[in-house]
């Protein structure tokens, strides 16, 4: 009786990373481990789809079990993510081609693309020309973005644990506000990111468990700006509350669609680079109303932050990784594990799928019954969507009082190309 | 026999809050209730001495011993705080005279100042007028500062849970970048604070455990910036590590001694350039160097960040504020409890106390022998120092996914003056 040698794995974190994204990686290197006879290596793209591009892999059967552990509770992309989406086919269809030649010299029959609606739309394409090229190749989609703005997903992985650092730090600063606006500070805003929906602004407002608890206000991209109303806005808080605390979104555009904070650059997708709306609030509010102000700007520390990363949270990235390779086995393509909510209260989840196609290059914004009338806050309903996102906590262990973070060993695949590739 | 009526105290804070000043709140509170008999009532100033000079006086008999317990682990300032420093007594005696009326009008024979430097020297005066004007006062400061610039202490109450944050963020963003720098982000500079002394920027340092680990670069006050050494350095990191994290203090200046966040440098439109020194650096960068770059600006989030406080921070806090009442018991006057270090490795420590006169408007800069010879890092010896100050965790209890901290009924205890106090 012949024995099938088993097709090999190619795994590739995509986009900004967050949190939780290498408890997605824990979920498919652990789950592909026990099915040993049935998946092969599973190889680690360095940096992504740039790693498969220049066939610079890493091997994770290197990795202990402890490291590949450890990878749930460390931050960051740990094989190396890219922000490098591939063009059209017809544009560039040598880059698809080459990725089929890698995946054939490496006999990968499995490719695990663990990114957001970008890479959905890549993992779908390769999946197509695989089978054009007569090199079937199995595409699993995994979702990630702290945006939270994929469709057909209840939530997004990244998203809670984001949403809780948000939260927590508003609260936070909103006590250290409190305390010091009767002869100093009496506004303070913190910016988010969010890009173009106003998820994890919206987030902020799970620091509120009572009437007058900050945030006082929240920007979205999803509502226009208004400068008058918002000066109004911050007044009142600061005459009923003493202070006001706002959080508002990177993406907040005027009336005529120009975000308020042009960093005048642009990445690779394309996409204004953002940041600095926050300074740009605060000293509009001084100068307009002259209250004293600080501002925060937490970038990176909100989607890095493990420390306080959401346990639901980590729960989903782990759930989506550990169905994705179970998808594969089950014979499974272009497809997406997804989120299914089956109950708020108490909170109750599942995984479900969703075809790439529908998920690629679509974008899910903050419904408009999730804002209050007046755009400044969030109501009801979308506190119990979020609500659970951000519950538990999931603490990671702690050395010399940081936490211990894996250390990938990430050795390499030797190569079996001649050709270079050049991005 | 006759019975003494004991006299009252009163806690006021003042300055910065912190994520543990209201921890020596609690040490205060609960050891001077467990004094009842020796200490009558122990009041609050509604923000510090504001509340001092005004005759708001919260009365903390009223609270729960179950707030006050949870007052160990809220940060911010739970009775508010102040930005008030009084004047010398030769420019305005009419404030030391008012604050005397006070006392004498609630039988107040304990004053407790929780503060940096200026209430150091406030409390110290305090003293000084009470026995001038016949009514002797018992005042024990209380350091806090997450500056860590106080004489005579071997560390301050609130620095620790600052540290510890620079360096648990440090750490996480380092891994966020690293994961980036292929396609995309290959300069990463977090600001912080520390107007005056490089503290908290020094923290950073216990980020890294390893020769290579983030952060590359620290910038700090006492070392004045060279843009082209800095830019050098800069680029030093990128080409070894692919990647170069910064850590910048607020308060670092330029070679003549202007502060960088105040260098008016302007954007492409000719605007100039809002905010802190974290942009203008990774401005700076990005124009001499052509790195994509990120920066966050912690702001309160690092002093307000109780959830992820140094254990030690915590229990120093407490301790400064139990000690603040022992010494007034033990019948001392015009001193402040101190941390005094007994050895770094185990870490072990114990309180001292020093002369308020001694502590008062002094300032403690980060000593040369702690910064490496090129003046963009840490040396051992400061490792050695530092690192106990982080150890340790002591989460807050959770509720819906946030930290619950502490809410005070915060009860005003009735007004005995008939003269109205203006600021």
């Amino acid at each position: 009786m012949k024995r099938t040698i088993p097709k090999n794995a190619l795994y590739a974190q995509s986009g900004g990373v967050s949190a939780v994204i290498n408890a997605s990686a824990c979920g498919v290197i652990e789950t592909a481990r026990q099915a040993r006879g049935r998946i092969g290596k599973v190889y680690a793209g360095r940096h992504g789809i740039v790693g498969a591009l220049t066939e610079d892999l890493i091997d994770t059967g290197l990795e202990s079990p402890e490291t590949i552990r450890a990878l749930r509770h460390t931050p960051g992309g740990a094989f190396g993510s890219a922000r490098y989406k591939l063009s059209s086919i017809e544009k560039n269809r040598a880059q698809y081609e080459r990725l089929i030649e890698v995946f054939r010299a490496h006999d990968i029959g499995y490719f695990f693309y663990n990114g957001g609606n970008d890479s959905m739309d890549t993992a779908h394409k390769v999946s197509e020309i695989g089978s054009q090229m007569g090199y079937p190749i199995v595409c699993i989609g995994i979702p990630k973005t702290v945006d939270n703005d994929l469709a057909h997903t209840d939530c997004c992985p990244g998203f809670g644990s984001a949403a809780k650092y948000v939260a927590v730090s508003t609260r936070e600063a909103a006590l250290d506000v409190a305390s010091m606006a009767r002869t100093s500070t009496k506004v303070f805003v913190l910016e988010v990111m969010g890009r173009h929906a106003g998820w994890l602004a919206a987030a902020a407002g799970l620091a509120a468990h009572r009437r007058g608890d900050a945030p006082h206000i929240i920007l979205l991209p999803e509502i226009p700006f208004e400068r008058e109303r918002y000066l109004a806005k911050v007044q009142e808080s600061v005459e009923r509350h003493g202070h006001c605390v706002v959080v508002v979104s990177e993406g907040v555009r005027d009336t005529e669609g120009r975000f308020l904070a042009e960093a005048g650059s642009k990445d690779s997708f394309g996409h204004t680079q953002l940041g600095g709306v926050g300074p740009v609030i605060a000293q509009m509010t001084q100068t307009a109303l002259g209250h004293k102000f600080h501002w925060a700007v937490a970038d990176y520390l909100q989607r890095a932050g493990r420390h306080i990363a959401s346990r639901v949270d980590v729960e989903q990235a782990y759930a989506v990784g550990k169905a994705a390779v179970q998808f594969a086995l089950a014979g499974k393509n272009a497809v997406m594990p997804t989120i299914v909510r089956k109950s708020s209260s108490p909170y109750r989840w599942t995984i479900g799928e969703a075809p790439l196609a529908a998920v690629a290059n679509t974008e899910r914004k903050l419904p408009r019954h999730f804002i209050t009338e007046d755009g400044f806050g969030i109501t009801p309903a979308c506190r119990r969507y979020l609500a659970p996102l951000i519950e538990g906590e999931d603490y990671p262990p702690y050395e010399r009082g940081v936490p211990h973070y894996a250390r990938l060993a990430g050795r390499p695949v030797r190569r079996r190309l001649r050709t270079p590739f050049t991005l």
